[in-house]
């Protein structure tokens, strides 16, 4: 009974440190690559090797996490390479970014309570690490018009709102309204030509909100943080609410809370936390 | 803006050694806890914690590894621990088993060749690690009469096989018949009064065959260790198979290999690899 099964790897081949995290339940394997010598090569098979939920550890996407020298091409001390699951880059995430502030300052890279710059392929972002919270500046966010969103038979004037990437926000009577999100709802091709994120919203009570998301390219998931932004900005632009307000959010995967500032920036807040550490040769 | 999140912990707390492997996918957090001292308590929601794909590590169970001392309880050097990833115990698993003798290997704790002797809630098995490949003895497999197992509308004779767990072995014309397997196929309560494994099967090759299966409490997996026993037992019967023959069984999460022997054991076969270890405090 002897056979080839074929390049299964032991950990007998070389081994690269990893972590993994999670932010309101989007999760993360964290690659510290700090002078980008580990990984230089981070190729998508790599990626999705690791993302695998049941032949590697697990993820939403993989933050690797590189120190930025003084070279004058960021006014950033770090650099967040984030790439998607599925191994193609990817701009920003409001929860990976939160996750890639706890490392840092689990790690004892940067301390508690002060402003850490982080370069993203989205720009520089300003996020602070208070106790078990870790709020990021997301900037500004645009807010544009209405049109119609479509789950079967089913439609609803969602609200435009672009904090970096576009969002359609739909108020519900309940957020089980529109099914089982099995597929993307329809949108309106001219308003959204390169697809659109949507969230189906609810008010809970004054100044507190609770969502669900269908992100463009992964479905309905647990949490996405500028969802979660935008779906703020919609319920304060609807209830014409004072600039300042914050406002509490409820996605499936925990709570965050959301600020419209004055000038127009969209500040998240919530829990992230990492919840293993060790090495991997995938 | 200032918030409490409550409890979300950082690996400032104490932590403890896991591993994660799998066997064609079927994915496990193993926990090292040889004299017993480091999990003398692992409750259901540590167990479920560990589970989660997304707060926690991720994996279809447990399996805490534990070194049998001489006591003349049982005559194995090892026992395993096994866990569904919804807290509650299980006797057994052929994947788990597999993967928890690459460990031991890995770990330097046993030597490769040499049959391991891994005490189960289902009593005590032996596997063998050979190269890539790692070979448990199932036990002695027991045939049964047919009867019919549905999906919907459609309704097919299966060939009731237990190897420890009870199978219902149904021979299609190609795997996407009984469809996309949301809910468990119906069967005959009065054969399988606390339900049973179903298992879709077809015939890529002589001595080769291909399989979906829905575990029962699980729904449809990538591999089942048992389920490919079975499923082998079940077409070896149907073909009038020599004794002895090994048949090649695809599963949706790899290749693994199923002998039944001249003494009715089955013999299963296939990779099993740790691909990641650290430490956690979840």
């Amino acid at each position: 009974m002897r056979h080839s099964a074929g390049g299964a790897a032991t950990l007998t081949t070389v081994t690269y440190p990893f972590l993994k995290g999670h932010g309101t339940e989007n999760d993360f394997v964290l690659l510290p690559d700090l002078d980008g010598t580990v990984h230089g090569d981070l190729t998508p098979e790599r990626v999705r090797a690791l993302c695998d939920r049941r032949a590697g550890i697990g993820g939403d996407g993989v933050l690797r996490v590189l120190r930025v020298h003084a070279s004058g091409t960021y006014d950033a001390d770090w650099f967040m390479d984030y790439r998607n699951s599925d191994g193609s880059l990817s701009e920003m995430c409001g929860n990976g970014i939160r996750v890639f502030a706890r490392y840092l300052v689990d790690e004892g890279l940067v301390e508690a309570g002060q402003p850490i710059r982080i370069a993203t392929r989205a720009g520089v972002k300003v996020v602070t690490v208070d106790g078990d919270l870790v709020i990021v500046d997301l900037g500004v966010a645009q807010v544009y018009d209405e049109s119609p969103v479509s789950v079967g038979e089913r439609t609803w004037q969602a609200r435009h709102v672009d904090v970096g990437n576009p969002h359609a926000v739909a108020f519900v009577g309940d957020l089980q309204e529109a099914g089982p999100l099995r597929v993307a709802p329809t949108h309106d091709e001219s308003v959204y030509p390169h697809g659109v994120n949507v969230e189906f919203v609810v008010q809970v009570e004054p100044g507190h909100i609770a969502m669900r998301v269908h992100e463009r390219g992964s479905g309905e998931t647990r949490s996405c943080g500028t969802g979660a932004g935008a779906a703020m900005v919609a319920t304060a632009v609807r209830e014409r609410a004072p600039r300042g307000t914050t406002y509490t959010v409820d996605v499936p995967g925990g709570r965050l809370w959301a600020t419209w500032t004055q000038d127009d920036r969209v500040l998240l807040s919530g829990p992230a936390v990492v919840v293993a550490r060790g090495e991997t040769a995938l």
